[in-house]
């Protein structure tokens, strides 16, 4: 006796969520039947909106609706904070301890996983140090993540440009994402010269 | 500096769902951009196939995609295993300790909340007794539920059929420790001769 076809399927799509399992998933799918059809309906335009709207800033590599970021646009463009993904700078937001601008990799390096340089988006960031004075690296601090930020400190301060780490106050081997913004905000503060 | 439109409103359809809090639909929300076109279509299709297709069973009210679901076509019908909600039967079945037929109250009595048993599936159950041998109460051992238990004991047991209640006592695996006074209490009372 399995459950009804169009159940398990909707089950399996939520399934591919971070984080969600079969319970979980199969509890969602209970819980959109109880929704009504204009909030079904309204649930798909947003999954379609996002995928047809929601691009690569071409400077920084953040999601956007536009061309260019709003934090490209109307920020401060003296530091720039490198993440690892774009989620990572709605953490940073939160601490409102940066008021520059930032720079995605979408991703870390890990010779593990054969993801080089030439995998992230490191190039852009090095075509935009014209006039930047600190180069600020908010990756996670865990092995990947320190790696990339010596990789990028050694690429970046022969041309002159001062890089910094977020300081270690977050604990080795946990997630940039989940950090509290008072952590962040001190991380920040504390950073130090590569 | 606040997140995208798109993204924000995908995140609030999220949050819709049970247990999902702002950051986890955030996180979903993320996970979606990720996804490919085809995958967002499939996940789009999901959502209005379980709207469409999924029914309530004319015979006990179960969610189903037919005008009479799985269990009450293939199922013994001596025994009728009554619950609150369908999710409720996924857990039964998983117990793999029942093998008759179900009935889905929608909800559970509560005059708090002003629900009567008008309010619930009730008298399709009445009509459905013929030849049932018994009538297994399995609403949620909590005061609604309990209540539910007596008003429907008082209404079947009249009528010539056996009415009994899942058993209540301490959870398998549990620790004697951790278990609250009522439940201890009434594991006592509820001892059986071994």
């Amino acid at each position: 006796m399995k459950e009804i076809q169009s159940i398990a399927v909707l089950a399996s799509r939520f399934s591919a969520l971070p984080s969600v399992g079969r319970k979980t998933a199969l509890r969602y799918a209970y819980a959109v039947i109880d929704m009504s059809d204009d909030e079904v309906n309204a649930f798909c335009a947003a999954l379609r909106d996002v995928k047809e709207n929601v691009r690569l800033c071409d400077v920084c590599g953040n999601f956007t609706d536009a061309d260019v970021c709003d934090f490209c646009r109307t920020r401060q463009k003296k530091q720039i904070c490198v993440v690892s993904y774009p989620k990572d700078i709605a953490a940073i937001e939160n601490s409102g301890a940066f008021d520059g601008v930032y720079h995605v990799l979408h991703g870390t390096l890990s010779p593990m996983d054969n993801r080089t340089p030439d995998d992230l988006n490191i190039k852009s960031l090095v075509g935009r140090l014209d006039g930047v004075e600190e180069v600020i690296i908010a990756t996670n601090p865990d092995v990947e993540g320190e790696a990339t930020a010596v990789y990028l400190a050694r690429l970046i301060k022969p041309l002159g440009v001062k890089v910094t780490r977020i300081a270690q106050g977050i604990s080795m081997g946990s997630e940039l994402e989940y950090a509290d913004a008072v952590t962040l905000s001190q991380a920040l503060g504390r950073r130090t010269a590569l």
